[in-house]
C-alpha cells in the first residue's frame, strides 16, 4: 500500500505557494525548480489539484499556479485526495458470498465485519490528515527551519515571483 | 493507495480457521475453495501469513493450515502487515533538502512537518486495525450471518476438516 510521490510534491507546493505575497503564483516550471522534481510528472499533479479545486491557475506574465483559497482552508486530506483520489485502501469483493456455502445476496442483511473494520480505519486516517492544514504546515516550517536555509528559500521565492 | 487482494482473503481465511475444531486443519486447496479466489495465488499469501507467524503448517493426511495462536492474539493489522508489509504508506524523499534552496543535512534538524502528518495519519490506521482481533471478526459472523447462510457453512466445514 503506497501513495503516489504526486502526494508529497502536491503537499510541498502548496505549502510554498501559501507564502507567496497576496496575488503571486508561480509556474509550473519554477515549482520543478524549487523541488527539483520532473516538470511534466509535477505537471499532472498541478492540473490534479487544480481540477479539484485546491490550485488555481493565474494567466499573464507573471501568471501560473497559486492557492484556491486560504491554506487554513486547505487540508494535506484535499491534497492526498485530489492525486491519489478518495477511493479506501481496502476494497470488499464480498468474498463471503462466493464458493461452496454461497448464498442469495439477502442472507447477507447485514454489512461484512471485515469490510466494516477496514472503512473504520479508513476514517480515522483521512480524519488524522483532515486536521492538519496547509497553514499548520506553514507554521512548522517557519518554527523548524534553519535560519540560512529560510532565508535561502525566501530569497528563491522573491526571485522567482518577480521574473 | 490500495491494499492487495491478499489482504481481504488473508482476513478471511483466518477468520475462517478460527472456526476449526482444536488440532484442526484445513489444506490451501479447501481454503481457495472456500473462498473461490485463485490457489496458486492464495497459496502464495498462506505462506506469507505462515512466515509472519499468523498461521502455521499441520503435517500428515488431515494436515493443512491453523492459526498459530488463539484468534483473540491476532489482529487485523497482523494480517494486513504479514502480506502487505508493514510499510507507511507514505515515503518522505526529504524533497525540502533538494533544488536551488537546499542546504546541507544539519541545517535540516528537526523532521519535516509533512512526513510527521503523514506518520500520525499510519498510526491512528495501524492502531484502528490492531484493535480488531479475528475472535471479534468470528463473533460478528456468529451474530450478523442469516441460519441458513451459517449453517451451510457449519456443513461444509465439519466435511472438509474430515476429509
Amino acid at each position: 500500500m503506497r501513495l503516489s510521490d504526486g502526494v508529497e510534491w502536491g503537499v510541498h507546493v502548496c505549502t510554498l505557494l501559501a507564502t507567496l505575497p497576496a496575488d503571486g503564483a508561480l509556474p509550473a516550471a519554477k515549482l520543478a525548480e524549487f523541488h527539483d522534481v520532473p516538470a511534466a510528472y509535477l505537471a499532472k499533479h498541478l492540473q490534479a489539484l487544480a481540477r479539484a479545486g485546491v490550485l488555481q491557475t493565474a494567466k499573464g506574465p507573471r501568471g501560473g499556479y497559486r492557492l484556491s483559497r486560504p491554506p487554513a482552508e486547505i487540508t494535506i486530506l484535499d491534497v492526498v485526495e485530489a492525486i491519489d483520489g478518495d477511493e479506501p485502501a481496502f476494497r470488499c469483493t464480498e468474498i463471503r458470498r462466493r464458493g461452496p456455502t454461497a448464498m442469495p445476496a439477502r442472507y447477507y442483511p447485514h454489512p461484512c465485519g471485515i469490510h466494516a473494520a477496514f472503512d473504520r480505519a479508513d476514517e480515522v486516517w483521512r480524519a488524522e490528515l483532515g486536521a492538519t492544514t496547509i497553514a499548520d504546515l506553514v507554521v512548522g516550517v517557519v518554527r523548524d527551519a534553519s535560519r540560512p536555509a529560510l532565508e535561502k528559500g525566501v530569497r528563491w521565492l522573491g526571485e522567482a515571483v518577480r521574473s
